[in-house]
């Protein structure tokens, strides 16, 4: 298999450590994995061929790159308590990354001399299998071992510094999480004609397949990029005393209606 | 087939008409449709047994249902010629509806007795073929012709008033428009490093996954959802000038952590 010969240490059980662990074992990685206590490792146990513990120093010492994937405020200790548990065993050309879109790489420099970012941007379930070889892997490292880790997995593979890779991150925080708290307000109005959620679902779907297909500013539909005005003020009525939905519909339709008219200037033409 | 009998008048030939022709047809409804030019009929022509015209009176007089499915702001004018073309000629048994989401049905009301809406709530793309047997259509009637013809091409139809489809349709905006609207804001995020939309897509197809398995609410990830403030922070330093990004920004991250707030306080137990 492509990824046969590499070893690989996982520092964390939560749901992106969980996916990644997975990921490399499915291509023929050797995978062991640590977490602080034993409840996240229990699902792990059953992978095959995995190495599950709650104590560092059981970690082997000759893997070829450690991965840190635990909540943002925990990789700099993480990193810390590997550094004493390992530090003075690791080999020479063995990496030490963590797999955070929104923390640098400079996080782990004063305690490993080669170190480097793992960032697979999705958003993970627990009990979800996904394809990884449709996820986009951003690296940043100074050799390019992490490179040809993440392409055992993904064809999509990009370097990118620590800055594009925040700015990657709040790319992702529109386009997945806002998004998603797009349905969760969508839901939230339907409660009060009793119709449920699901009947959203084929629009939502087919919301998503159009931008595979057109640029999202060309698939827009609805009233504000028509910017009707008298559909937009029914909508605000409809909003009534839900200050909060009525002040994001009206800078979410301001929005549509100035980036269109900015895409309008910029390409005078229509299609 | 399950539609065969029926008869079918359709006036405009946008998006939405279009598709309902096409769904129409598909299930053996004999279709007309007329348009005020013939640009738009061109497309329609090749649609086997379609009888195409931009004259309103070769329309035929015995159609069972005449659904005018033209831009919100010529529905009336559209229903008005259509009484001045066929009034005196319809049968007692027919019904005139529009497919507005945001129409009431008393538009209809002074030019025809027997007068309904028909909506399908669904974003139409000129060419873009549909499974039309998931739309959900909700319809508003005295009787149940436009039920019996939207069961013909879907299993999901609903009945609802005027004053309930002004409500549908306000989801619809913020489930399809400002989602959609969220995928503009990332792309123009990701520009600033050379990364390519479609490096969004893995990340958008799974979004929209998860909430046909969870409630939205549920499935909720990001920073703002964790209330992490420093990466929250960082993000809107990012958005530097961008103000009217930022202050999107800043709405979505309050309303995400009011409804994770609210929904703890509605239920306290933890799964």
């Amino acid at each position: 298999m492509v990824g046969a010969g590499y070893k690989i240490a996982i520092l964390g059980a939560g749901n992106v450590a969980s996916h990644l662990l997975r990921a490399f074992s499915k291509v023929g990685c050797s995978v062991a994995v640590w977490n602080r206590s034993d409840g996240a490792l229990v699902a792990l146990r059953d992978e095959p061929g995995v190495l599950c513990t709650t104590c560092m120093d059981e970690l082997p010492a000759d893997a070829q790159v450690y991965l840190i994937s635990v909540k943002d405020d925990a990789v700099e200790s993480v990193a810390q308590r590997l550094q004493q548990a390992k530090g003075s065993e690791l080999g020479s050309g063995c990496i030490v990354a963590h797999t955070a879109g929104s923390l640098p790489v400079s996080l782990l420099e004063k305690y490993f001399p080669n170190c480097g970012v793992l960032y697979p941007m999705q958003t993970f379930s627990k009990d979800k299998e996904l394809d990884y070889s449709k996820i986009h892997f951003f690296v940043e490292e100074k050799s390019d071992m992490l490179h040809r880790l993440a392409g055992c997995v993904s064809e999509h593979v990009h370097d990118l510094t620590s800055e594009q890779r925040k700015v990657l991150h709040l790319a992702s925080v529109f386009a997945c999480n806002f998004a998603n708290h797009c349905y969760v307000m969508a839901e939230d109005v339907l409660r009060g004609i009793g119709v449920p959620f699901a009947a959203l679902l084929p629009l939502i779907s087919e919301t998503t397949d159009k931008v595979s297909a057109l640029p999202p500013l060309k698939a827009q539909t609805g009233p504000a990029v028509r910017e009707d005005r008298s559909v937009m003020d029914a909508h605000r009525q409809l909003l009534g005393d839900r200050a909060d939905l009525r002040e994001i519909y009206e800078r979410m339709s301001e929005s549509i209606i100035k980036y269109k008219h900015d895409n309008d200037r910029l390409r005078p033409e229509k299609d």
